[in-house]
């Protein structure tokens, strides 16, 4: 089993890099609290005798090598980057029970045949830069890294640019790494695990995922002054068209979620009809039909609110995974490490996107969730228990050295 | 008659001064452009022969002596102050018609019994200190000189110390000058008399006025995670909240406005049910029972938005004012003025707030309106002829002189 007391002390020494305002953290993706983290780690992984690659959108490698160093490795990690208003365990929990898998075994004296790398992927957040798992995806050959790089903060700052002043840009090739598996450890995110008292969600499935970049054009005028027939309020078309994609996303609940989660308004004045709005839509389903349906419901829905209200739009799709369903042989290789060492568990449909629904197009690759409290996540209040972080970090664990093989 | 030529070179010398990005203006109340404007009126009023007072509000007054320098002066003006994306036309031509005042006087050699004092009130358009109306507010009375210094911008910036900083921080004590009678030349801000083709928009009544600062406290939770019957959308309050000021307005319309023009979302990331959003409301009508029943209707409709939605709010009054009628003396000095100059004319309603609106609490006032194109105001895009400009001018000329008696 791992040591629950060292990886939760590992938890709590990172979550001081970044802190947030309210407990939790705000160590957003390539800032200097983002280089400051993965100083850390290496530090970390120096110690437990572990050589750092970095590739070219930053991702970091820690390989600890196997009997057959020609074996191929199997890799296990998540994200060190936070939301703005971010909790301490969303992505760093993985990284960090990656390194616990390996300073367990360096306290066995365990060597496992095929190396086994933990990894600390750039930008899953997609906060600062759209899409999510930016790097991930680059590796599975989703994206292009000039697309990557190019990418641009709400500041018009650039990804590439951004990687190299925190000094992260690596030299190796996106995608040259082939894996044996990978695997990642992550909080759930939602009630589910909870509500219903178990211990370990092995996860079959993860939802699709659409993202959709609205801009509204009316027109700017004077609040008190323009009868209200003679309005073109983008203020008003964005509180129309954020109803709209929650009675969507209700329509096809609970194998859907959808809301707006981004707002801007032009220019923001409390005696001027909004003249412009920008806002983002996320939309969510399982099923790939539904996701395409609820997609199709709100373009019409925006092209009928527009055309009433003499508004004009663009849509544009600014992230997008289709559902993925992991490897049976690494969600088995998890169920079977949970009912071994005894925990509940239960299969489980990933709400959120994660590193590892990218990596599966080009690996074998699995999940294990464990219980956030009152699935409460991308909020500073987020919070789990040593116990669960230990239960979900000893799954791990065994699915990884199983799969590695001694 | 007034010199239009004169009149249109000046507002296009100030309109250089915080070029907006659009043709018009970004000349903020108390930002270094403002105190440039400030600057370049007093340059005028120097040549002009006028002697200017400053008072704590920072509210400019630039005297013409009259030949009994006892006698009550006849105040003109308006704001020089805009807004963050404004025209170049509003208030601004309040101001500068009233200095052609003083300058055709001038070339006409003609001396007024009473003296006349054009005026730049300080903040008329309330975007980056709320209230609108600040200075004319504090000078009839209705609001203490120390709560206006302790108004903050959104960056927590305080009234008073920009007004120092500015350099325009005066002696005088606010209110303490008596007026004979202000006249305000505005634009209309709005499409009657443009639709109408008349020249002279005659003011007898403005609209009363409340505007609403709304924070909703929902949850911050992961919008792929978090089951659609979990959430405590804020973002989706505010939405709801816009649509039934919309709906409230609609349902009294003409005889009132209404909107939201002022969003903010926290924490405003595309993959974050947002947890608290904070707004503005600004309704109005010319009739103060149908202000008051849309207040209440709408603070009952977010009482029961919030509650169905487990949502938290706080509503607090941020401006207000009532209907106004103005004097009747003015009025029809005013009126008769567009009579005698052979201009069509009507009688209207300010849509708008104005300085004029205050200081008819403590002197008789009325305004002179005259048309824009399409009605469009606060909008970098707002433009008059300089026929319409001389229009009025000449008509606020008339009354102003009538009123200061040769
Ligand atoms: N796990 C997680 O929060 N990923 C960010 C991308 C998403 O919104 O699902
Ligand atoms: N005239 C004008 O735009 N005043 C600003 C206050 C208001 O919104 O009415």
């Amino acid at each position: 089993r791992i040591n629950p007391d060292r990886l939760w002390d590992s938890l709590m020494e990172m979550s001081k890099i970044g802190p947030g305002v309210a407990g939790g953290n705000n160590r957003q993706t390539l800032t200097d609290e983002d280089g400051e983290g993965r100083r850390l780690f290496k530090r970390w992984c120096d110690e437990a005798g572990l050589e750092m690659g970095v590739d070219r959108m930053g991702t970091m490698f820690a390989r600890r090598e196997g009997t057959d160093p020609d074996a191929l490795p199997v890799y296990v990690g998540s994200h060190l980057d936070t939301q703005p208003t971010g909790g301490k365990y969303d992505g760093v929990l993985g990284v960090l029970g990656g390194l616990e898998v390996i300073r367990t075994l360096n306290d066995l004296g365990i060597k496992t045949k095929h190396p086994i790398v933990v990894t600390n992927w750039t930008n899953e957040e997609g906060t600062r830069f759209a899409p999510a798992m930016l790097a991930s995806g680059v590796f599975a050959g989703v994206h292009d890294l000039d697309w990557a790089y190019d990418r641009q903060d709400a500041k018009g700052k650039r990804f590439g640019e951004e990687l190299e002043r925190i000094g992260w840009k690596g030299d190796e090739e996106v995608g040259a790494r082939k894996m044996k598996a990978f695997f990642e450890l992550h909080i759930e995110q939602g009630p589910i695990l909870e509500d219903e008292g178990i211990d370990i969600g092995v996860v079959t499935h993860g939802q699709g995922l659409k993202w959709l970049e609205v801009t509204l054009t009316g027109r700017e005028s004077h609040t008190g002054s323009t009868p209200m027939p003679k309005r073109r309020n983008a203020g008003l078309g964005m509180a129309r068209v954020t109803e709209l994609v929650h009675e969507v996303a209700m329509d096809y609940q609970p194998h859907a979620v959808g809301a707006v989660g981004h707002m801007e308004v032009y220019p923001n004045s409390r005696n001027i009809i909004a003249g412009k709005t920008v806002f983002t839509i996320d939309i969510r389903s399982p099923d790939k039909q539904v996701l395409d349906e609820m997609d199709q419901r709100i373009r019409e829905g925006i092209d009928t609110i527009c055309e009433a209200m003499d508004i004009g739009y663009e849509v544009e799709q600014v992230g997008h995974f289709d559902p993925v369903t992991f490897d049976e042989g690494c969600v088995k290789a998890i169920r079977d490490a949970a009912e071994r060492l005894g925990y509940t568990h239960r299969n489980i449909v990933s709400g959120a996107g994660h590193d590892a629904c990218w990596i599966n197009r080009v690996a074998p690759t699995a999940m294990v969730m464990c219980p956030c409290v009152d699935g409460l996540s991308h909020n500073e209040a987020e919070e789990i228990s040593k116990e669960w972080a230990g239960a979900g970090c000893d799954v791990l664990f065994h699915a990884v050295v199983e799969t590695a093989e001694i």
